[in-house]
């Protein structure tokens, strides 16, 4: 397949938003907000480095990539609406193999209405994935992570560490174990969380994080820019059935610097605590309290994890420090 | 240097862009426009492919990823805002490598006035350096490629194939010719026509295309966009006095397929020839006029070119189709 004749495959007929104005075909594409914000961030996925022919099938590749975009969007609020992609291929990379990559992005993108606006796709000696997303949001309902109160309470969606638990079971080959097809199914397809986080809309004032890089590291981003110390439970971590069958300390390690759900972390006032509630019933997503923001032993934000009674500092890579 | 440092080392202290809203440092980056449509655009530069040590200093690499996406919003008539960086930097790249890369994306932008608002550092093992673009224009003023009329003039801005020579004396090592360092420049740094294309805002309609690819090419893409017929005047073409130097088949190698000047190719009325005049003259931008639209022979959009009083085909690919 030529480049002509790829670009023309993977180019959409008719577009899913009607602020897409002009996709893929000219120097540029267009898109129309006049009363938001838009939201962009880019994700890149390198071959042998974010994913392996044994991790992840050219499917999974692109819907993974993709997957991980979204839930940018979903931790500022925003709706996604179009997204680009840049892709390297080796010159020995099969066009089924492409298609498919295309195919995991497109199945994703339905899912959540996302218009293919544009991209570039060029050859090279390692397949790179990248994927640039745009969105909207209305312009005081940004979930900055800076906007955390003392006094807030910390909660999470989902479970967490389901990704990298079913990511060992792939490196190891272990796909005997029960509850393995789900584990592996959160690493490949994960859930980004925007049906929710459009419905806090309502809310005044929430900061929002995606676990991309694991609950250690989420947290202390967002006690870092809110300048506040976070003190988490560690028996209020919400964890699915299929991760109870490990031991406890490989669940936390996976909990705690596994990364790659795509749940979110926030903070909001202990008031709009009934309003979370009812909105994560409303949208099907499962939320808890795992913790509370202080102003004592902020330092600059620092993250903080009771384990026997004992408040002990966590790093942002996920190492306890007991002091 | 770790992650953190290095993106620390590239975060902007302030926007340049009173739209910026949030660049990095969140989920994703925000940037407001409400009166005007958003444009966007990647493009996608793999070290061995685009570009090598023997043809780019990292500046280089840095500074011309951004003009080729920059030349994309002038070819849309819309003005540059922001910018994006994905890169895939292999583990025994140079900090000071990386640094200058940076460097050249930043002179740049300084330039045209545009933000950094995000982007992604991963490992791989091939540098590669994957640049989104936004930016914003006037709704009906976008200068589609589709937007040409029969009985258009044709024209094109500064002088077309320095760049491709300038690449073949990198890559042949003979910086002794004259003007070589004019043409080398014109390959590394190229020049994107911003000031000119915006200051066209006052003509109703334009169609343009940047030259990324070779006159050839961009002509077939109007051409075709715009289902007319483009003919061409060989003996009309701008080139330079460097250009000059090298014999007549050389010169039109490099003229119609050679690429990546990233002047501007365009076609608008012959009422309104005199007003782009006045505007190249306002924006000091060189530009004449190359040839003419018509209806006949357009045959799905077809591209001829006039040599010794013969129309003869022009291919994409810059092959001239003798019948």
């Amino acid at each position: 397949m030529n480049e002509f004749d790829f670009i023309r495959s993977i180019k959409q007929s008719t577009y899913r938003n009607s602020t897409t104005i002009k996709g893929i075909g000219d120097d540029a594409a267009i898109f129309r907000q006049p009363y938001q914000d838009i939201v962009t961030a880019v994700d890149t996925f390198v071959d042998g480095i974010h994913f392996s022919n044994k991790t992840m099938k050219p499917f999974h590749v692109g819907y993974r990539a993709l997957a991980a975009n979204i839930s940018d969007m979903a931790a500022m609020g925003a709706d996604p609406i179009s997204y680009l992609v840049s892709i390297v291929v080796p010159s020995h990379y099969s066009d089924q193999g492409l298609a498919e990559i295309y195919r995991g992005l497109d199945v994703i993108a339905k899912e959540y209405q996302l218009d293919l606006i544009g991209g570039d796709t060029v050859t090279g000696e390692q397949l790179v994935l990248s994927v640039t997303i745009n969105g909207a949001v209305m312009r005081d309902k940004v979930r900055y992570r800076h906007l955390m109160e003392p006094g807030d309470v910390i909660f999470v969606t989902g479970t967490i560490g389901d990704s990298s638990a079913g990511l060992e079971l792939l490196l190891n080959e272990q796909s005997d174990l029960n509850g393995a097809e789900y584990l592996i199914n959160r690493h490949r397809m994960p859930t980004p969380r925007v049906k929710f986080a459009k419905a806090l809309a309502s809310i005044d004032r929430i900061a929002l994080n995606d676990i991309s890089d694991g609950i250690a590291s989420e947290a202390n981003e967002l006690a870092q820019a809110s300048n506040l110390a976070i003190y988490l439970e560690e028996r209020d971590l919400p964890i699915s059935n299929a991760l109870k069958q490990f031991t406890r300390n490989q669940q936390l390690k996976y909990i705690l610097n596994g990364g790659e759900d795509f749940e979110l972390i926030g903070s909001v006032s202990p008031c709009n605590w009934q309003k979370v509630k009812q909105i994560a019933k409303q949208t099907e997503t499962p939320v808890v309290i795992i913790g509370k923001v202080r102003e004592e032993g902020k330092n600059n934000g620092t993250v903080f994890i009771k384990n026997n009674n004992d408040y002990n500092k966590l790093r942002p890579s996920g190492y306890v420090h007991k002091n």
